[in-house]
């Protein structure tokens, strides 16, 4: 490795973009019923366009001017994924206000069809005309041309007998993927457009079982490896626009979940060539893991996301994801045949395991983290972590579902809301996992949900971690999981 | 002529496709000391750019992200002609907000060029970033590609001997006709953008005595030719684009100076091939301005520009200009060769001058509205027509400018007092003439024109025709006539 660059970082780059995808399109028009019934158009007029799904792509409208129009024409485009956008209160958020998605134009020709030139993620459209002109406008049509680089052909029917509520969820998750699926794994199609490990990781665990576009993997994993920072470390996103770039942010567990992505890969394709070929890089995620650990054998949480949850010890889950990541690890040194990180990964992962063991509280079967705090993301990574046997996982997993009192902090995004299912389902517990995607992924088509949101706690449904609902992405990849349990196990 | 066709009328639509003009293009840079100084420009901070000269064209900004853009940037780009436009209160005027230069753009990539898509005419250009973003910008470079039909290099320089104050009187009408020439000769390059008959005449006047593109003028006369209504009446303007139209209105003086500007391009050039092609057209506007003469033997005011003016009575105007412009197709009749035209035409002049004779009070020596108003629209347009002696026609004149309380109505627009002007240097009051120019054309460059405005009264300097000053054109076609008498009556 020479300056951050790993022997090949080159090549990773000129395969990643070998991989650019095609793109499927298609065109999508406003529900009948939400088109306009004012004919006069104007001053501050305004009408919504309901297309009734949500959509990523570009709209083109067309109106239709009363007479002569003589001057240009003011229109204003508000495009929202959810209605609660429409909300007229002054943005709050922390976020730039830039991500909401709006438009200022001016049709020199009014009646000629206007293309907007950005791409825009949404399934309504406010359109408001706020000039005074001498003339008013009609509407004539909207179109919009919907992107993805997902192909919906490859995606199999469920089984026969899979009822329609389970039905509905999983078309709601495979669209989220789908329009995430853009030209890299995207995180959000509204905000912020990026490629993110953490993301790519469950988006990735779905493709399989959906799209299978696992060219869209490969090239995203050959991004990240392409332009590592100084020490070898991946960035926890990459830019693709205006030049490709990696984001300044360490995140130790989205890191790791370069290795968890590359043997997902492999277990899908058994193909070892991408495995030898990026295994530099995955090792150096762990050798960088490793490094940061104290001689308490605990890595450093400053590090690690885990979820967007305020008052969380994330000593545990952190722990617990360290030491999962570094066995899925291990399995790509047992497919690259490097002997030598083999030992080095058992040492670790023992020094690690030994430290979370100390996490669990015995008396009460839980993990707590080093503050005293029983929460779910501790529970859930330690259970994923296989550092219990599977009979004390498995009550530890119980308890929590069982009881919901007993964590002090619950999980606030989709993203943590799947590694609870998922720790659910490997125990055996499977009754529970599919009420989780029943209740809580269900919960959000029952309100109403397109896609699947960025954040959703069900107790407190105007949670945002930027401080503004509206800023928050209605259609997130990290939520997308819910086809992810609904296809691997098979829920009816 | 078929349907208000002219035989010929699609080669006279070939013909002026064939003259699309070449344009010119110069870069323009702020001047230094507007550039700002901010370095930390974000969430309701602005700058005002200052080009030092009057410029139509396609801006291009670059601006400089402090840190990781992360988001897009939000701009507001408000042009202005003349800083008046700032004014932050509500717009009242009666003309669409839209002709109001306003932009609201994106930037996706903020440190990218961002080149705006639309045309501006402007000298200032105010730039505003109202989003709370997480990063500030700060100024890095502004360029605009200023774009003319107009050749430059064309333009004579003045003789030694003129004085700084008529050269810089004449570089300002020099600059606005240059601004006003594009793909035709338009009204005014902030609004309308369009083709006015009533406007192309005095361009047409300006342009033999400094750029002298011809085929341009050529091109225009085609367009009007080439698109009449269906009686064969030239509309007063034209639309380019979407497609190409005449507007609905129909000025009969307007149509009339067809005539005039035929004559003008024929005293030019000499080539009577182009007169007698356009012949027919010139022809019917006479007819049709003949057949709207009531049984007095008055035209019909209704159908009269003359000047914004709202307490005018322009029967004088009105009649002053139908003989004026009659006389000048007898001239074109005798080239074309036209003797039954020529027979027709002086009866109607006969008929027009009779009853304009009657409006003029010998007592006073002044023509009088049939209301008994006594205007300066109608001592100039009275004069211009030649219906009094040379004797008369100058004492008329020279009561009106000695003694300045005389008429109740006076001249709104630079248009109007374009021919008072000329009618003053006809009549050999060349000192009286020059007054004016000096005054009145070098009052807005005292005022700090940088080109000649639609509406300018001295004494009421916030007059607008249309309810509110910030929607008037400050570079307007009709007012770059300064140069016409400052190059064709030798001002010094």
């Amino acid at each position: 490795m020479i300056n951050g660059l790993y022997s090949g970082s080159e090549t990773f780059l000129e395969k990643a973009r070998a991989l650019y995808p095609d793109f499927y399109e298609t065109e999508y028009y406003p529900l009948p019923e939400s088109l306009p019934t004012d004919n006069e158009l104007w001053h501050g007029k305004s009408f919504i366009l309901d297309f009734g799904t949500h959509i990523v792509g570009y709209l083109t409208l067309s109106m239709q001017c009363d007479g002569d129009p003589g001057s240009p024409l003011e229109a204003v485009f508000e495009f929202a994924e959810d209605l609660c956008e429409y909300d007229p209160r002054p943005y709050t958020g922390g976020l730039s206000s830039t991500w909401i998605q709006r438009e200022t134009v001016y049709m020199d020709d009014p009646n000629a069809p206007f293309v907007l030139p950005r791409r825009y993620a949404f399934r309504y459209v406010k359109v408001t005309f706020p000039a005074n002109t001498n003339y008013s406008v009609k509407y004539r049509s909207c179109v919009v041309r919907g992107v993805t680089s997902a192909d919906m052909s490859a995606v199999c029917p469920l089984p026969s007998g899979t009822g329609d509520f389970i039905r509905k969820i999983d078309e709601v998750g495979v669209r989220t993927l789908k329009n995430c699926m853009q030209s890299v794994f995207e995180d959000g199609p509204k905000r912020d457009r990026r490629l993110w490990l953490g993301d790519l990781y469950l988006q990735a665990k779905a493709n399989y079982l959906t799209f299978k576009n696992t060219d869209l993997v490969k090239r995203c994993l050959y991004l990240f490896a392409g332009i590592p920072h100084d020490n070898g470390g991946l960035s926890s996103a990459i830019y693709q626009e205006p030049i490709l770039k990696n984001q300044g942010w360490i995140l130790h567990d989205y890191a790791l979940f370069f290795a968890g992505t590359l043997k997902d890969l492999y277990e899908f394709e058994k193909d070892p060539e991408i495995v030898n070929e990026l295994w530099p890089v995955a090792l150096r995620q762990a050798e960088i893991a490793a490094e940061a650990v104290s001689e308490n054998g605990l890595v450093n949480t400053a590090y690690y996301f885990v979820d967007w949850c305020g008052p969380l010890d994330k000593s545990v889950a952190a722990q617990g994801i360290a030491v999962t990541m570094l066995k899925d690890t291990l399995f790509l040194a047992g497919v690259a045949g490097d002997n030598d990180a083999e030992v080095f990964l058992k040492g670790q992962i023992k020094r690690l395991e030994e430290a979370l063991l100390k996490l669990y509280d015995p008396d009460v079967g839980l993990f707590r983290g080093i503050t005293g705090q029983i929460s779910v993301q501790s529970q859930m990574w330690g259970a994923l972590s296989g550092v219990l046997d599977s009979v004390k996982t498995r009550a530890l997993l119980e308890k929590i579902t069982t009881d919901k009192e007993l964590c002090e902090v619950n999980t606030v995004t989709p993203y943590a809301k799947h590694y609870l299912t998922e720790a659910l389902f490997r125990a055996g517990l499977t009754e529970q996992g599919a009420e989780i995607v029943r209740d809580y992924w269900g919960g959000m088509v029952r309100a109403g949900a397109d896609c699947f949101w960025e954040v959703y706690v069900p107790s407190d449904p105007d949670l945002s971690p930027y401080g503004d609902k509206r800023i928050n992405s209605y259609c997130h990849a990290w939520s997308c999981t819910a086809s992810y349990f609904i296809r691997k196990y098979g829920l009816k």
